[in-house]
């Protein structure tokens, strides 16, 4: 990958131009950030299993009518996207109650959400990334009503078809975080990841509250086993595509 | 007042019952605290400034159609109010960028919004009052639908009155902080203090950022003669207040 120029690096993925002005090369890498970048680390094969976990969900959502980013998985760590013009703008949606919604609000953990919660967070490392009203968002020109709006439904969308694709795997989809991005003809897509670092992911047959996560709580909170439940998530994620394949509405 | 019950201490207020039990008396302290009462402190007459002030500008807007817990002022820092419930919320209006707006969002000071800004905050030391979004107050059940619109309503209205007051005064209102509560009936009424306390008020006539500030940032970032400056903010409403009294709309 020398011979390409890198655009951007992040904390997990490198993206880095092609031939093509409307694809770029997304690079998942090993490492690991948490609590603002605070703490640092490496999760071995977590580039592998982020890319091929996103790899499965984007085009599980693109069949089912979500724009995304993705093009086709190159490598089992690297996944051809196009080209998106990032909003500034984490979205998060909360179905149980956890990390930051219960520091902030006293809610207990595991509190399960009737009308999901869809939340916007700023971009903003130097910031710590703080919560947003809707009226902040358009203060700040971070987005217009009509895209905070679409975003909004999207997200909502995006809940439900993944929280069924979850259950398929015997995983609960607690919240999940995602971004956005403006294509070229000025679309609104899925784009960044979705993968066991961006997703709370409690197994549903596990009633223990350390033992059910199957996320990157583990390596936030140090419960161990982190490369080994990132694996085995992997494994849920292909076996459960493979049995939405053989359906006749999957392709 | 040692036979009366204490009801409540807040960092500048004390609530007494007295022999009525839909009414309080409230006692305006000089102790002033800041950032989360990290900062802690004295102004000399800071309890009998905001007891006036908050009076004067709670008769104003009662004038007006604005229901408030005001019945009146019974000494230089004391007010008997109405009971009310207090809603756990902190309401700023925000004409102006200031404060924690522009540390969370990058916007820099002075920056006038256009269309004034209603933010809801939970009352919480423990928390840090952190800003909520509509969805958490109804999630955490702080507040109805109905009772976030009418509170939204009623601090647009306030906002209005109150700006035009300060500017017969000769001072910009920044921003401000009210808490809002149910009476006896459930309706809601404008309560806690409206003051150099709660209050960003900067002279109009000053375009220098420390000369200008007549509010309780004098305090908080120790820009000196925070007590003459209380008083002279006291001086104005009453001058303000006596040129709105001869006309005829108000009494």
């Amino acid at each position: 990958m020398s011979q390409l120029s890198k655009l951007y690096e992040g904390k997990a993925k490198i993206l880095y131009a092609t031939e093509d002005s409307e694809n770029l090369l997304a690079y998942f890498k090993d490492d690991a950030t948490a609590f603002n970048a605070q703490k640092r680390g490496t999760i071995q094969g977590k580039g592998e299993v982020n890319c091929t976990v996103s790899s499965v969900l984007f085009q599980y959502l693109e069949e089912r009518g979500i724009p995304t980013h993705y093009l086709e998985q190159t490598a089992p760590n690297r996944m051809r996207v196009r080209a998106v013009k990032i909003f500034p703008l984490e979205v998060v949606v909360r179905n149980i109650a956890a990390g930051s919604l219960c520091k902030q609000t006293n809610l207990p953990l595991g509190r399960p959400i009737r009308e999901p919660l869809v939340e916007f967070y700023y971009k903003n490392d130097d910031l710590g990334d703080p919560l947003l009203t809707r009226d902040r968002i358009l203060l700040m020109e971070l987005a217009s009503v009509g895209q905070v709006e679409e975003m909004v439904a999207l997200a909502l969308q995006i809940d439900r078809y993944l929280t069924t694709f979850f259950e398929d795997c015997g995983i609960t989809l607690v919240d999940f975080k995602i971004e956005f991005g403006l294509d070229a003809r000025g679309q609104i897509r899925l784009a960044d990841e979705i993968s066991p670092d961006t997703c709370r992911l409690w197994d549903a047959a596990e009633s223990d509250p350390q033992r059910r996560v199957m996320d990157k709580d583990r390596f936030r909170h140090d419960l161990g086993q982190v490369e080994s439940t990132y694996r085995a998530l992997r494994e849920r994620v292909l076996q459960a595509a493979k049995i939405g394949n053989s359906s006749p509405s999957a392709d």
